[in-house]
């Protein structure tokens, strides 16, 4: 028998696993054991799980967890899970993907085009200038024909990619090995190469997840690539960006925006720069917002469970599961 | 010979006729005299001209204006000009279409997803609050599945339609007269069945017309139609709303927001209620702001000049110019 280990809360109801999702999965597995914890019960009740599908999980539970075979994240990003260590465990990890990439592309999109349109400097202006049509004049960008580069350009870039080509941009997507092809137009060059990208491009989407490779990626360096007067957009990780070089770009006009989604500190100290810039537009981490999050989450983890099942390999592996035999039932 | 009298005039370059556009002109047609006059001018050389293209011309002018046969105006509206003067002395006048579709539409997308991601929001709450996710949680909405209507729906709400199914909305375009058919998937509905669209739509946005038929439009009733918590956008004309209804149906709850691109006054008076109401944003008449406007509004027009020089029926009529010989060469 395989019991899966649930918790998955959330102060959201959009992040929560509900009772609704439970019926799903107890009726189309009828023979696997589906528990459901409360974060803070999770550490002691590891022990009894094959499976543990939650938000996150800590290195010091793998003592105790003899039957553990695969710890399921719904997240996208894996850089709050203790990899090495379940992999020395010999215990299998995949994260999800597929549906982060709709509400992050509506909320690069939104930041962008907020920019390009002037409708941030005019939610500023509008309740004391006379007029601020002039100031506009001088901001606003077309999109249409504009390009685009996404470094970190995987599947929720594509989204985005997609989304963005369909106001006429040109997309460059950055990634660490050279270009690969798509089928939907996106022009990839490798990461050795970006500098090539920024200097083409009126708009920087950063997709990059955090590792040691990519901490500071965007340095002074790499600001000073991009075009005078690029809009700069950080949906990835705050550890890949230096944020005193962003500022000072900010401050010389060498970006004439930024959205930052994500923070070195959660939530930015209350005396943090960047919280009264005048260019910068801060969303507190909510890029994968959506409504359906939670539904999708676990379809992904249906899906997969099956295979487990099945003993076959599983989607978005990070850590594989070890060879043989998948379960004792 | 053809005289065109040219009075296109704006403090922003992208709206103003320029050396090049001239070159391009007098290259093509070396039968046609073009005439460049600034807008102070304008009411002293109209009578000279056999064409005239500008953005506004005032009906006083016609008494002088005997060799007039055509007045072409690059604008998508006609509300600034004397329609039915023009058309007492016979002249005909032209409407430009085609080149305000695209910045429109990045406009509207942009606000609508301001305010669906909580961009808006974020903005006003950057600088002071501890951390507002919460606040963003219960504020934002997915676009992808939501429905969208367009009323006033014509060549300008097609683009936005095109743009807006490209994220996963479904669209409603409503227009005066019932249904048509346009192959790009939009569900159309006659304006005297507005109100089954509404009440189907998280997002609404208002590109009517000035005319008789359309002032007022959008009432108190035209809101109670609405879906409680939708976002109501206008970037069609002042007129057409009712702004007391509207801002009763922010306060109430009907609306989560309201962005508005047109005003009933220019600039809106310091103390008008709009300007700081939470839930609004105010541009400043910019969403057809577009750096290649002015080259398209002369390539249409260039196509146009063809046509008047062949006698053939001109783009964008609204009043067709008077049967016969056009021109007198």
């Amino acid at each position: 028998m395989t019991t899966v280990m649930i918790s998955l809360n959330s102060p959201y109801d959009f992040w929560q696993f509900g009772e609704w999702h439970l019926k799903l999965l107890v009726a189309d597995f009828p023979e696997v054991t589906f528990e459901l914890v409360a974060d803070v019960d999770a550490p002691g009740r590891v022990p009894e799980a094959d499976v543990y599908f939650g938000w996150s999980f800590s290195a010091e539970w793998l003592a105790q967890a003899s039957r553990l075979r695969w710890v399921a994240s719904p997240a996208a990003g894996v850089d709050h899970l203790p990899v090495d260590r379940l992999m020395e465990a010999r215990v299998g990890l995949t994260r999800g993907y597929g549906y982060h990439g709709r509400p992050m592309a509506e909320h690069a999109l939104g930041l962008l085009l907020g920019f390009s349109r002037g409708l941030f400097l005019s939610q500023r202006l509008q309740a004391r200038a006379p007029w601020w049509k002039d100031q506009l004049a001088d901001a606003f960008f077309d999109l249409h024909g504009q390009t685009l580069t996404i470094v970190g350009c995987g599947s929720v870039g594509t989204q985005l990619a997609i989304a963005a080509q369909a106001l006429g941009m040109h997309v460059i997507g950055v990634r660490r090995q050279a270009h690969r092809t798509d089928g939907i137009g996106i022009e990839w060059k490798p990461a050795s190469r970006v500098d090539e990208a920024l200097a083409r491009s009126k708009v920087v989407v950063n997709l990059l997840p955090a590792t040691t490779e990519t901490t500071g990626f965007f340095s002074a360096t790499t600001f000073d690539a991009c075009q005078r007067g690029a809009v700069f957009l950080n949906l990835g990780r705050a550890s890949t960006v230096d944020h005193t070089a962003l500022i000072a770009a900010l401050d010389s006009g060498r970006l004439s925006g930024a959205g930052l989604d994500v923070h070195p500190t959660k939530p930015p100290a209350p005396d943090d720069p960047l919280r009264r810039h005048p260019r910068v537009v801060l969303t507190p981490k909510t890029a994968t917002f959506s409504r359906t999050y939670m539904d999708r989450a676990v379809a992904f983890f249906h899906d997969n469970l099956h295979l487990y099942l099945a003993d076959r390999p599983l989607n978005g592996t990070v850590v594989p599961l070890p060879d043989g035999g998948t379960h004792a039932r």
